[in-house]
């Protein structure tokens, strides 16, 4: 951490910040410039930064400036290997690349597993649905709930696809935990703090979407609670932010994907289906995801996106999933080569 | 709802869509223009508009474009008379502004007491200290917890200032009924409905910060679960956005809160605090808040910012708020006669 | 500077970047921390400084941390006492707020006439209006360019309102130059830096409009570009930014006034017309612009705002700006209070 | 355009508002639902759609939706067969991805000649490199102007390759039309409509860098000026938006671009180089730009990086960039095989 002292701080204003700092435990370096004096702080007191942080405020500081990254268990450089998550026998993070697919809500019985079919059938691996919805409004169609849950693991058994859907608060942490093979945080959720202390400790790989408006540190901070709570086995999600151009629904920040891969250990995957909430841009932003280095992508496909519930126009219908994959086939040998 | 039909559309799918029309209950409404074909859709079985909404992807369908807002009963068409919330004795919305003030967190029954009684004496009405802490980095101090609420109901006993606190989820719901007088839905937890679903239940007014990056229109139908589910009793409160201007912690959105007035009748309150970061923009912001009608403010005010434990820079000292609360009279008594 | 290196850096690459200080004039100030070296770099070469900043890819160093203002002449630092900028007689940024009104676009002798004498009896007491327009698409109406100017002229006679009036292009600026009494640099044209080194050389003050992704200091670093070029008359313009709500045509960030006068010495003015797109919305930010510090108002005013040829949905009639003006008397009596 | 009445509007108003869109050329529709009216404009007067436009004001009315995008000249719909740009016998847009690498600004002779010499090497086909430098501060280094074109002509002519270099301003576009093969409109010009009006008129293909802040609406507009004026040899550059995310110097909108091929028949290439303003991110974001369709890519290269005098920490080594092409290769056989 460094101190920048106002250019008009007095030598006592300068005093007072050497002397709070040694109080909180660390070591003050000063250096006198031309114009104004700075303040370097050394010692690795993790659990009074907090303090420090508040001499934002003390009389002739003009700024505060930290040097490390705030979080530490999901860094690169604390872990220099690679993570690899495994839900059941599908690996997250190794050479492979890891397709989710399936229908934004589980809708019926009939729907879902027409949809689980055709997308093993077209080389998923994990099948994705969801019981619980977070809906912005409170009059459209909110999920099946347990009974949604159920017919995914009725897929699951009969396909032997493994099972990611979302949890979206404790309240629902049991039932999700029996039926699904992996916990999805969606991205209205990645700061709630209550429900990741509690994702730290089920025995359940979690999928971490990154929030609209998060800041690659934010999410990294968010993962770090889980690791943090006991839970290694995070996949990080990025599924498109908030910007400027409304014209989608999302931005895709796929240099984002890069970025987080250079300070963090965690498998990344994609979801072009809420990035770009337009089914003809998919393929295409599939594509990219691959060649910037994602572990995987999550994928919406429906057997008759006209009629669905929920995210109608950003689901692939069948045979356009199916010919997405042969497409994708070699964007994933070029990847695999890359390796 | 109108459907914007593709320039290239044929006329078999212009029968598709008009005949998916009906079946949803709707009547079709058609106009054929020079270049192109648009379908008016006249009905209002709410309950069926999500299987419109999938018609966006139907063959030969460009557009689908909703011309009603989305929301209901926050809306100011439905009760054209503002809502009043009452927190115990103290009436938000109406002619009176209302200040809340506190410490961001409730760090010791010295701090909270001391804080309580100065920003009494200055003329607030509501005493804020947040118990549960949504902090970004896990290793940040999370808060007392019970103990804080405890605390707090004590300075309220005390003072007689009733208390608002977060409630950062469902499981520490009970408690902060019990010990609070208001309920306050934090930034990150705006869209997290199974919360908001319970909070609709409580015998307690809501206080709703509004999403860093959500649009005035997510906020009104964060409300309206609210509303919906049985709780009438919201106030919203407008906490700054993000945009790319990252030279401060947030952009307040000032005429967002005119237009969200505009919209519904929901009194709304601003946090100049966590909008700016930046104790020394805290008071124009308050005046400006008040200026545009705003109907109360909620203020940060420690009573040694330096030592604070979370958000120190955006708090003010108990001089700063005294003084504040000055200068706002004025203010006040210009917004007074204004309405 | 800082010079933050990396915690993975040699003793050599330490050693190399301690010689490039050097060699571009500077101080280098070591500190070794308990996880990284910093260096502190000593010294205000400014000619130089671009050299310094590109050693933030030398091998090594992980960021480079700037700890002073890029800007000097703006600075409230350098010239601590508030500038006043005279447009003939109406001096900006005393203690009178000044309104400058008019319509967008001069569409007809008559109609500029009418608007002229209203805003003039309304309590404007400088007249805007395009004759030059920048226009998102080129089949809009562009502007009466010359034609456009002399009718400003003429209005300016009768009424004795002095007129400001955009500049797109250096090929115009003699033009504009001769009738107009303030130069507007638009929006679009903030960082048009050839537009700004001649303007820095005109016998007109500048009204430069913040870009609509302009950070605070990208802004001032424009009007840097003025003052240093040699014309210190410059008044700036907030009108609102790009965010991701798109609801209304751009978010007014009246905070980011309070905070470029912290940081400069120029006036500053609000165009709540293109900050919020929306005629019933101009009055509430107008007077919440006031309260926080604005030293005057750049209106839309139209005679029939329903016929505009651009803009029309911003523009007040009017009555409606009469209307306005009266409610802004209370503002305004505040305001001068607080001065 | 859809005419959305407001639900309390009279049946004068929505007389007033028939009459006005005849008056103005077009037929009304009228549609009557069970809460509002709307009414459907048919016609296609373009003319006279500003006047349209207006009526958004019109007393009664809520909102005018526009069904019909507002490009012509580059839009997909008009000309279905995609744009070939040659710069000299460099043909951009065609089945081969053509790479302009350079350095930033061009600093020496000595300098330019060896990257020049080496992009060539490497596999680049257009040398690029900036003479007119826009630079944020006025402190920072402007280009060597004239005598910068000087020597990218030198290193055109020894090694072969067409130059593409910015033109800041009209008054140095003759001189950059007689040096350079390509005219770069930099993103802070995007809407600088003067400029490209007249570059409209210039026997030089241009190169459109889309601004900061603007939709792709914006963007194509800006180049439908360039089409409407005369000049139909435009290629398109995304080079990253401003977003909440300032981790990065911007956030690269790789699904822009796929969008902008839906919409439009221009090439577009990508600048990673800007878009994420830190080299180890360019080879990564540059393999992305390719899989999801760019027709180019434009790349900033420097022989000693960390001696740069602009953009030094986005800047690729000379093996750094050879090395990239390499990893290219295979990329480019994806794409190609994908066309």
């Amino acid at each position: 951490m460094i101190v920048n002292m106002s250019s008009t701080a007095t030598q006592e204003q300068i005093d007072h910040v050497m002397e709070r700092i040694k109080e909180c435990g660390f070591l003050p370096h000063l250096i006198k410039g031309a114009e104004r004096t700075v303040i370097g702080v050394v010692g690795k007191n993790r659990g009074r930064r907090n303090e420090l942080e508040a001499l934002r405020v003390a009389p002739g500081v003009e700024d505060l400036i930290s040097i490390s990254q705030p979080f530490t268990l999901v860094s690169l450089q604390l872990q220099t290997q690679r993570t690899i998550v495994n839900v059941k026998d599908v690996r997250i993070g190794g050479p492979e690349l890891v397709v989710m697919a399936g229908p934004c809500s589980v809708e019926s019985r009939e729907q879902l597993m027409e949809t689980a079919r055709a997308v093993k059938a077209a080389g998923a691996t994990i099948l994705r649905g969801g019981a619980y919805k977070p809906r912005t409004s409170p009059y459209d169609f909110q999920g099946l709930g347990l009974e949604g849950l159920k017919i995914l693991k009725e897929a699951s058994e009969e396909t032997g696809l493994p099972i990611v859907t979302e949890v979206m608060g404790i309240e629902d942490l049991d039932a999700v935990v029996e039926y699904a093979d992996m916990m999805q945080v969606g991205a209205r959720n990645m700061q709630n703090y209550p429900l990741l202390r509690r994702l730290a400790t089920v025995p359940r790989p979690v999928l971490l979407k990154r929030g609209p408006s998060a800041t690659i540190k934010e999410w990294l901070l968010a993962a770090e609670y889980l690791l943090s709570g006991g839970n290694p086995n995070v996949v990080l999600c990025e599924r498109g932010i908030k910007t400027f151009d409304s014209e989608l629904r999302n931005t895709l920040d796929l240099v984002g994907v890069a970025l987080a891969k250079e300070l963090c250990h965690l498998p990344i995957v994609v979801d072009p289906s809420h990035a770009t909430g337009r089914r003809s841009l998919v393929p295409a932003a599939s594509c990219a995801a691959v060649a910037i280095g994602a572990d995987g992508l999550i994928i919406e496909v429906h057997p008759c996106p006209e009629r669905a519930l929920s995210d109608g126009p950003q689901s692939l219908d069948l045979p356009g999933f199916a010919a997405m994959m042969q497409t994708l086939q070699s964007a994933m040998a070029v990847a695999a080569a890359g390796r």
